[in-house]
């Protein structure tokens, strides 16, 4: 089996669990993904991989994610938790059954793209901004973000997650702690860096 | 000794901690303090002290806050996180041995006056709300607080934390999780109030 037809395969079963709009949206990412890593040297193979895959379970219904996470003792936070975070933690356990999916820094990206997390790797960062910036995104802001990720991965990312936090504290909606500790530490990490 | 006296005695030690215009905000909170408890049902008489005491503290050296809330086997979380946050525990342990404060929901509301909690009281959010809205304060939005502090405290307190969090996100600076979480809380309670 060729590369080529292999991927054809994989795409074929992610093509499956989504409506065309998420699709168009995924092979996006996956594109955007693959830029960025080579961009600022992260494994573009992997990126692109994950990038396909970050979204596998988006558009199940909420019980059949649910299912899976009990099955797969998550933490109660997780589970009493916000629902949309649930696609990310679900889609990094289905890669692995469904698709053999084994690779450990990919699936740590499937599982972070939404929140992020304290300590992200490269390749996690380069699929959370993909996820913000791909060809298909169109959100006041997103140009900034994309310029930003031109040449400051971490510049993109902050800006990102604190374009959603703001977003969503304008509608009155509620945040993801986790979103608000992977931005904390992101600043955090960008003044010591500066300090040096 | 009448209360008064014993008023203007207190007075004298807040005075003492701090410079002149701290002393005028810390009035002002007092003031609003009392009028939202009488406004909402809270005790007048405790939200007026928590008011004067709630920044007692807050011009004191950050090495004798630390010293204070090391004695005091304060959660490394605190003595690791915010300096900012400081203040506000430390002066919850300092006007009892200072004053001879002993009132658990004084204390209480001294202690998270700067970032709330889950599950704030309702002399809590009077003086957290009184600290956001007292009459010297002048910042972008305050009116639109005041506004709401009218009729509905939750929602001051409500858009008095979201922006707070969004000022500080515009300004790429860190935002205390314990502030998120609060005005979380919030939200999801008012989502439930609406539905009943």
């Amino acid at each position: 089996m060729s590369e080529w037809n292999t991927r054809d395969e994989l795409l074929a079963k992610v093509r499956a669990q989504m409506h065309e709009k998420r699709y168009v949206h995924t092979l996006g990412v996956a594109a955007s993904a693959r830029e960025l890593a080579a961009r600022f040297g992260a494994d573009p193979e992997k990126a692109e991989l994950a990038g396909y895959l970050h979204d596998y379970c988006k558009c199940w219904p909420v019980d059949k994610m649910f299912e899976i996470l009990v099955r797969h003792d998550m933490p109660a936070e997780l589970l009493e938790g916000e629902k949309e975070l649930w696609h990310a933690f679900a889609g990094a356990i289905v890669v692995q059954s469904d698709l053999g999916i084994t690779n450990p820094e990919v699936l740590q990206a499937i599982r972070y793209h939404t929140t992020g997390r304290v300590g992200m790797t490269l390749l996690e960062k380069v699929v959370c901004v993909a996820d913000y910036i791909e060809p298909n995104r169109n959100f006041p802001g997103v140009e900034e973000i994309r310029r930003l990720a031109e040449t400051d991965l971490d510049a993109a990312l902050i800006l990102a997650l604190g374009g959603t936090m703001q977003f969503l504290i304008e509608k009155q909606k509620t945040v993801f702690p986790l979103t608000l500790l992977t931005y904390n530490d992101l600043i955090s990490l960008k003044k010591e860096s500066r300090r040096v």
